[in-house]
């Protein structure tokens, strides 16, 4: 097996692959996908070759292993945040820009909050790349070196738990047979349920990230 | 195979089983160790009865599916959550010892983390309990039926990413090679090590936590 994939009777031009090359926008592509389907666990180079239908010999010569893999996918996710926003913006704009555009990155890939949470930021420009700007627009905004990155983290934390809300289902809270049993939240969770898919979610996200910020506020 | 294991030698006493019997504790012990291991996607019924020795027939006596199975392992997790504060202490302080308490109980566990976040509250006497305790708690504090959800989420979900950097590595913010092209966070990085492993994912969440609940205080 080569790099490439041929429909039946399509001859093989020697020493040039034809058909779908394996680029880093396909392997991510496909990555994504087996990692929503397979979890971190059943996320190997070897799988992903199966899925990709090359061979492993063939995936190598991209990634080396597991951990180029996933910060290849890992990559592709955050260069799609806004962060350049603390550049642009005042800090107080900008942290709300740069929170819902990853709020909305990892809402579209749920099984990648997890891994990215533990991730070190070792050996990935993309993420760098985002640290320095944030840490950069935070600095300016008066945090110092030392409580800096706790700030950061502190928005990260909340977002990416928020990322998760926003991916659970609008009747998380039926109380369903027990509403009697739990009257409260029988009552609080029909009062929560917004007039379209995700307002709920939306709703809880806005509050704590205007409460968030204006602790953080406070404090730099 | 039933739903004992035996030594070699061990006779089976007919009609009454001898060795370790399958109780839910067992169930959930085991359960706790598979998910960890394999993550969501390879934890089914058919898994953990082999994890455990037994028949999947014997484990369908407790668990009919693998949403049962989530929920006894989810229930166990829970229950080590202090919620009764809600009803022993001041909001102020209860929102504190709460989520720490809860924090706590999901780093000890982080792959519940992603399956918990979007789990429905139907079917669990457990988890119904503690959001009807917090509940009580926030709308006593003065939050409405229609906000008192979206406080209590926005609260949880910055409790639960904070759970996933508490088990990130140490080094996280280690630039490595790259810490010449991205000095603020090299230098951040290194301000930000406690003196003690997992002081600064403890910073971050403290800080965070103080500051989510200022800005909730104020709107309540």
């Amino acid at each position: 097996m080569g790099e490439t994939t041929r429909g039946p009777g399509e001859a093989r031009s020697p020493g040039r692959p034809v058909g779908r090359v394996l680029t880093p926008d396909r392997i991510v592509r496909e990555a994504l996908v087996l990692l929503e389907k397979s979890g971190d666990a059943g996320f190997t180079v070897t799988a992903l070759a199966r899925a990709l239908g090359v061979a492993p010999s063939a995936l190598y010569n991209h990634v080396t292993n597991k951990r180029e893999l996933l910060i290849l996918v890992q990559d592709h996710v955050i260069g799609q945040i806004d962060h350049r926003c603390f550049d642009e913006l005042p800090w107080a704009e900008a942290v709300g820009v740069w929170a819902r555009s990853m709020r909305k990155a990892f809402a579209a890939h749920p099984t990648l909050v997890p891994i990215y949470a533990v991730m070190s930021v070792t050996d990935s420009r993309v993420v760098l790349d985002m640290y320095e700007t944030v840490t950069r627009g935070f600095l300016a905004a008066g945090w110092s070196d030392t409580d800096v990155l706790q700030a950061i983290v502190s928005v990260e934390s909340f977002v990416l738990g928020s990322a998760m809300d926003a991916v659970a289902p609008e009747d998380v809270f039926d109380t369903g047979a027990m509403a009697e049993d739990f009257p409260l939240v029988a009552r609080a969770g029909v009062a929560a349920r917004g007039d379209h898919a995700g307002a709920r979610a939306e709703a809880a996200f806005e509050l704590g990230l205007a409460s968030l910020f204006d602790g953080l506020d406070a404090r730099r």
